[in-house]
């Protein structure tokens, strides 16, 4: 089956894992007899540098046509003092709201053989196994008035949420827990938000339509200790926009493998994009030495979530955990007797127990 | 000197470990000659019980009639089904705000005998000694509107804060840095938020009055990671009201004792509160087990940051500091060959120490 992807490989690292990407899809596309067909496109620093805007028409076009986006990263220091409008993070933050991927995923699991680089102690990380679901398109990053008033002595943020977008993350959320280990863990600030009231509500009415689901609620700052002391306790965690970017920032480091964890944003019935937990590494840009592990994830979450291609996506999976098992990592990582290898190395070696 | 010091023991475990408050600074002024007057006043959800509302008149006039405040704690499961304007928080969110204690101070540093019970490795969590300076009375806790609309199918909370309360807080950070490490770590997400971009802008003006302490921008999610990977890095971390929230929550069970970690809440020119870090409890609430130590660390801060009794300030930290390494603990901790104390015990311990 044909299936077009457009690629967005972004800033820092972005390209060097996005040809990472490919690369793996051409092998799995000529096992299984299906054709990828790529279009690069420009999103963040580097589509400012060519078109002056973080999101060209043109970017934004492609990807509306597309059967899935892949995205690499956006951002660096060289356009860290732009004004606002041109900032790469504009970018990102405009796809996700022109495609309206408002479901974003974000699986955190450890490879046991990497786990000795956890910051938690090994009895306490050992068997967490969990996934952010983190409203994307609504919320305090999307929210009007954002701006200074009063001569610019002082400055307003809008946290704005309807009924219908919190209704879709959440029973997104509870369909995500039926897959897994049917527990859903509901994150608000429902003791002082009114926006985390209207949220609880909705989780308990829409909690009889998924008896099999085991739900409770969760203060945010209560749920950023409880992902510490006891992360093996979560199984699915639900929240708005601003606290899953926090918590989902703060889990990714738990498992010690920040490099190794993929993320999928969704659209109702549309596109779906796709892109590693980690950021741009400006620090290692173009050295060649970045961890493709986490975008070659994605590319796995790409081929089940937009395309069912479940056996696909396995294929992929496993070929990483073997490579990690057989002791192969990049420079991101320390692995005790371990085979350090270079991006396209590390790729080469995924590419060979496919 | 004569001191009046209002308790407000609320909820839960509060009165319990308040009990402990005043033995030991009836103590403490009978050895340096000081007389503390208590006046005991509700807050929370036994003030709702008792007068219908969390925050009683006479409490916000015994408040500010006083030479500090020392709560316990607030909130309970009895009155979590309550409408908002009866739910305990509102007395201590009311509190904070009719005091205008604009300032809340953390200090998050573990017991060496101790530390063994934290989650993160010991080489993580070995050096670590950082103070979360968090705004306490502005931002999304507290601004309007805060309300449904659309026949209650919109909801929308309101980020506000004017230069003014930007300002007294970054300045106050800056000072306690220079009575520190001299480094300030000032969390922010100016990369979305246009309040986030105004308080960058006043930590950058303000820098230029303090050129003996450092000054890093950290984006707040970044910031929920590298208190995990890397915490020792850190010395004072400034910043708004809810991001300081999650992340002083977050950073109190990193040494592993949330059960020993005291708080201040200042205003500019008036009284100071200080309260424990942790809850009310209620699981333990009544049984006369829990731990007296961090309730008895703000007795400390509360001698030093509103009276300048440093040397009683100093005495109970110490006396603090001899019990644990004596091996006393009360049951929320395990320590390999201690003495499990209840409250009183311990409470005893540390005066004998005195
Ligand atoms: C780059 C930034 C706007 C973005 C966000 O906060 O959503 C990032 O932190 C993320 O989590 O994907
Ligand atoms: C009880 C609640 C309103 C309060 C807050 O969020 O400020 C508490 O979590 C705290 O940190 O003191």
């Amino acid at each position: 089956m044909d299936k077009n992807i457009v690629l967005l490989p972004g800033d820092g690292i972005g390209p060097e894992i996005i040809d990472a990407a490919t690369e793996v899809l051409q092998v799995v596309g000529k096992k299984f007899g299906h054709t990828f067909i790529f279009d690069s496109q420009t999103i963040g620093g580097s589509a400012i540098d060519l078109y002056g805007t973080p999101l060209p028409d043109q970017t934004v076009t492609a990807c509306n046509q597309a059967d899935a986006v892949l995205l690499g990263a956006v951002g660096g220091p060289k356009w860290d003092q732009n004004p606002s409008h041109l900032r790469p993070e504009r970018g990102l933050l405009g796809i996700r709201k022109t495609l309206d991927l408002y479901a974003n995923l974000r699986p955190v699991k450890g490879f046991k053989k990497l786990l000795s680089a956890s910051p938690l102690k090994a009895e306490i990380i050992k068997d967490s196994d969990l996934l952010i679901v983190r409203e994307l398109t609504g919320g305090l990053y999307f929210g009007t008035p954002s701006e200074r008033y009063d001569n610019g002595n002082s400055v307003v943020d809008t946290l704005r949420y309807t009924r219908n977008e919190m209704e879709r993350i959440i029973d997104k959320a509870f369909q995500s827990a039926q897959l897994r280990k049917k527990k859903l863990t509901s994150v608000d600030k429902a003791n002082v938000l009114e926006s985390s009231k209207l949220w609880r509500e909705i989780v308990e009415e829409k909690k009889v339509a998924y008896p099999d689901v085991a739900v409770e609620h969760v203060l945010v700052d209560a749920a950023a200790m409880k992902l510490i002391t006891n992360p093996s306790q979560f199984d699915v965690i639900v929240t708005e926009n601003m606290f899953g970017d926090i918590l989902s920032d703060e889990a990714s480091v738990l498992t010690g493998s920040l490099g190794m964890l993929p993320s999928a944003s969704l659209a109702e019935n549309g596109v779906g994009l796709y892109e590693p937990a980690h950021g741009s590494a400006p620090d290692i840009a173009g050295l060649g030495i970045a961890n493709p592990i986490a975008m070659l994830l994605s590319v796995a979450m790409m081929l089940r979530y937009s395309f069912s291609f479940e056996q696909e996506a396995a294929v992929i999976e496993e070929a990483i955990e073997q490579c990690i098992d057989n002791g192969y990592h990049t420079a991101d990582l320390h692995v005790e007797n371990g085979i350090k290898v270079n991006t396209k190395e590390m790729t080469e070696a995924i590419i060979a127990a496919i």
